[in-house]
């Protein structure tokens, strides 16, 4: 498939993170010549934080990570993923196929079984080939190394076009740590549950219960601000883990903060440049809302809107859409507040077109790969940004044949 | 453009409701050539009951509508529809054109203008030109006649590619009355806001109040209950007028709800079926909830993925998004109890593949036109069915180019 128009140019550089290192191998779980297995291993001492989908029938791996958050951290941990099958709607065979992995990853690597997280992705309802995966342990646990996080960043990709990875070295108190992170996903949803998978890994030091709430806060800010077509994967995870190899602690550190919520809006973004059949970037911003809260309820529903992404495809600046997409939302709104810009241009105010606006004018702006819908409600201080894409024929094409 | 491959093979033989009287004509509001504007006279004591969008954006008209309703029914009514422009975010002036255009139908007909319900679907944020449809109301007046129905059902179209009707009789205490409706709407919002419209007739006799809970509670079971693309109009309107022309009293009937219930199906499968670029129609029954409500959000949440829409255009038996759309719709859900089948096909259950399912069998069934997915969610005894169409190429050409 061909790489998304919207990708960045290159890789990016990434730094070593020390307590990190990274294996990936070719198991074969669901193809043949790609690498489908990463391993993880953190040092003794890694505190381990993550978010997880809220699907009802959320996935085998993500019930075990659940139940493992918060473990001690002392003798260090580790991460298997897998890409090809998503141990999904398995039944009690994909409890096992989970069990027996950890198991065996406890084992080759010496961790504890409680400290041994993993994730699949890919088709659902087949069982998972582990044994495939488990036959790969030894070579994976040889090949670990610091330097290996690209090698895992393509292990986990599905439908994905490129591999996605952000870093950030932050000066904190006592010196420098790094941020590095990887993430998988074409979609809030890609095909069969291909889900989104987001691992995050630094050198600073910092308590479970400190990072667990870091990474929540900051996932609201960031994941939980795209959408590529408003499904919700049975097996989204995010895992973050904190070596403290550094030595550097990072509580209450507000550059350590800022850093984490850039790398983690960069690879957001990244995501969403890689949504199915996505051809612009769309950047929603509200303001002028009730609430922040009603603020998101407005974002979200252009940014969920069919009519508004075909429109954006079709680059028409059908703003008509927007309306009825700010009226559908459920958010307190009056019509004759509302004002819309497309980029800088003033669109419709006061409950009809802007004076000095021209169709010319938006159908120009359209014509960009990046655009900015803002919508002022007019009515308090509530505000929401969101990120999406544009919703295309290629869409239809990769959803609707992927499988068959 | 091609004619819906879901479309029913003719116009319905419509018989005619004493006490109303149709007409319709072009008055080239935007498109030549077309008819683009219906005028419905209502006899003295005829009951008008609605249901509209609750869209915080909603049309000028609407807003008019919604006052109106439940006044003094004895100087008989009046119903005036144009399409091409919907008069929606056009401001004051849109509340000026509807001013000026119910005055006018009062002055010609001779009812009161608080009598004159409107309703305007097409393009918006761009002003109605209202002088073209006033000025052919005398012509439009004159040439009211009870037969007319089939014409108004096209006068009301914007991008439906067939008109919509549906009629019966019902055997009531004290002789037969009769129901017949129109509709339009190609998607539960087309582009555009190109609304659906919904206009019900019955010469029975029943008071308002009692006209407006049945059409509420009927719309709940039927308009309310489909899904093109998730999105909602700002102009929906739905209006029945009861003229009790045919003296007989249907308070509390029955045979009347249960006739009405029949129409207004018919008529909201009818929209399904001219559903944007739909080759499938489909119906999603849930079953075993944990209370209405619940299966009601579990079939909502399968009727608007667009994974699950894709899949089925793609003649995909992808049960797992299946899965997917139970877990993200926030109902109470117990993978091991979960069901799902394909019409009478068993696809899974207890939280897995069923045993004696094929792939070959699947994608067999889902060749078909129309599809029956059927989850249970092996809970307890909640019920809801929902109706909507599959996501295809033709979506997106319709929605990426309409207005450009």
């Amino acid at each position: 498939m061909a790489v998304s128009p919207l990708a960045p140019e290159s890789f990016p550089v990434m730094a070593p993170v020390a307590g990190v290192r990274f294996a990936s191998a070719e198991a074969h779980v669901r193809y043949a010549n790609r690498r489908d297995v990463m391993l993880v291993h953190l040092a003794p001492g890694t505190a381990v934080a993550g978010v997880f989908t809220t699907s009802a029938t959320r996935s085998a791996p993500v019930r075990d990570c659940e139940e493992k958050l918060g473990g001690d951290p002392s003798p260090g941990a580790a991460i298997l993923v897998n890409s090809g099958n998503s141990n999904a709607f398995t039944g009690r065979a994909g409890e096992e196929a989970v069990a027996e992995l950890t198991r065996r990853v406890a084992e080759v690597l010496e961790v504890p079984q409680a400290r041994v997280f993993t994730a699949s992705t890919g088709v659902i309802g087949e069982p998972l080939p582990h044994e495939r995966i488990a036959a790969k342990l030894p070579d994976l646990a040889a090949a670990l190394a610091e330097d290996g996080i690209e090698g895992a960043a393509r292990a986990i990709m599905t439908t994905d076009t490129f591999p996605k990875a952000a870093m950030a070295e932050v000066e904190a108190d006592g010196g420098t740590v790094r941020i590095a992170g990887i993430a998988k996903g074409s979609g809030m949803i890609a095909p069969d549950m291909a889900t989104m998978l987001v691992y995050l890994f630094t050198d600073a030091k910092i308590a479970q219960p400190d990072l667990q709430a870091l990474v929540k806060a900051q996932c609201d800010l960031t994941f939980n601000c795209i959408t590529v077509d408003s499904d919700t994967s049975t097996s989204d995870t995010l895992i973050m883990a904190a070596t403290g190899a550094s030595g550097i602690d990072v509580t209450d550190s507000v550059a350590f903060n800022d850093a984490l919520h850039a790398v983690m809006l960069d690879l957001a973004h990244q995501v969403v440049r890689d949504g199915e059949g996505a051809t612009k970037f769309v950047e929603v911003r509200v303001s002028g809302a009730a609430t922040d809260a009603d603020a998101r309820r407005v974002a979200r529903a252009i940014a969920d809107s069919p009519l508004v992404k075909t429109a954006i495809a079709g680059e028409d600046p059908n703003w008509g859409r927007i309306v009825m997409a700010v009226g559908k939302s459920g958010a307190m709104a009056d019509r004759d507040r509302l004002s819309i810009r497309l980029g800088d241009i003033l669109v419709a105010e006061n409950g009809f077109r802007a004076p000095g606006y021209t169709e010319d004018q938006g159908a120009a702006y359209m014509k960009r790969q990046e655009i900015v819908i803002a919508v002022n409600m007019g009515l308090a201080g509530g505000m929401a940004t969101m990120w999406t894409c544009d919703l295309t024929h290629a869409y239809i094409s990769i959803n609707a044949d992927y499988r068959s």
